[in-house]
């Protein structure tokens, strides 16, 4: 942030995405009608829910076939068993569960049947792959999820995939106002961003799922999976 | 968001805040010196740092006498004693602990040995009764601070206080873009707040202690204190 302002708008008009579509495409084009010039170190926010469209991620409950542990699962936290086998089958493991709840490593924030992205780092890479070639600026992607988190009440945007920006900022060395050397030194920018987008975005019925933030231009090579805390480096794993 | 665009701008020359100073007049003057207009909804996030600097909420170690328990678990996690005792004077109970590491409930965060405002909730609130009456606005507090969390790497923007807005945003009964209840149905807006304008703030060394946020306008009586989640609702605690 360089002269201390940051923008954050909505790209309007965008169509309601169907499996197969060019999301790439559709940006550009809602930035064209809309009018909207980008820059370089412009960042687009876009929420997992339109890349999971795009990308045809869809399940049908009623195709699926509950395993033993699924049931067993499904038994215990009273959910449905095709939904848990869902769940596992996108988990590496499960971290808690009670009554209603089965909270998973890593694939938390699965909405309906709509599953995440297979690849959220690589389906941010390719987008903007696309949109740098087709908009000739270098942009930056979030692909953002609402997640809940422990210790705390409410739902804020988490960056599941990220291409062309620093995600993790290591701020490691400086000092602050009062000359004293940082002890936070890693700040998590990616998740920033996906929660900053998220408050203008909204949820899905707002057809909000692609915000554009400007000003914050720190591009970089990170991913959504450099935020990611192993379980032996986790003391809530 | 109604237009479906927000701004946050740094409060630029506020100068290096003192024990007792005014932090609303601080504000007030730095605005009226940058010419920036203040409007309804508009929300002022300012970092605990520079609130509990004002509220001169200062300890010196070598005044703080450790008890038994803090040096025993100073030994365990090798850390000074002295500032153990303050952790734990600051805290409700201790959650993990390992080499060099003390989480404790709800009072993570503590910054050398300037400790979070006594009520930071109630800082925000008369912080913004301040502004409100000095500026004619009805405009929102949050007192930020930027926490680590399980499961990712990196700190984030959390709100700690808040007055005049919506902390916790019950979205129960909507709808998404493609007619679904939303599932997702408590966004934490003040964290998001928090989080977007970290951004701007960047740590203390870049003297981006307040940050103006324009364009959320949800106004509201929520705390910070909304978004806590007791120890008995939470599987992490």
């Amino acid at each position: 942030v360089v002269d201390g302002t940051v923008s954050l708008r909505a790209v309007p008009g965008l169509p309601i995405v169907r499996p197969g579509d060019d999301l790439a495409a559709l940006i550009k084009a809602a930035l064209a009608v809309a009018e909207i010039d980008v820059q370089n170190g412009d960042v687009f926010v876009v929420t997992s829910k339109v890349v999971s469209r795009a990308e045809g991620r869809f399940a049908r409950l009623s195709e699926v076939t509950p395993s033993p542990r699924a049931r067993q699962l499904a038994e215990a936290v009273d959910k449905d068993p095709a939904l848990v086998q869902l769940i596992l089958d996108e988990s590496t493991s499960v971290s808690r569960t009670a009554p209603g709840v089965v909270i998973a490593r890593h694939r938390c924030g699965i909405v309906s049947a709509l599953l995440l992205p297979a690849d959220p780092d690589a389906s941010a890479a390719t987008l903007r792959a696309k949109l740098v070639a087709q908009l000739g600026c270098h942009v930056g992607i979030v692909i953002s999820d609402s997640l809940g988190r422990p210790f705390r009440f409410g739902t804020v945007g988490h960056a599941i995939g990220a291409a062309g920006i620093v995600a993790l900022d290591d701020r490691r060395g400086t000092t602050d106002l009062y000359g004293r050397t940082l002890e936070h030194t890693e700040v998590a920018l990616a998740d920033q961003l996906a929660a900053a987008a998220d408050m203008v975005a909204g949820q899905a019925g707002e057809g909000r799922p692609v915000v554009l933030i400007r000003g914050v231009d720190r591009q970089g090579n990170g991913r959504a999976a450099d935020l990611l805390r192993p379980p032996e480096k986790d003391l809530y794993a």
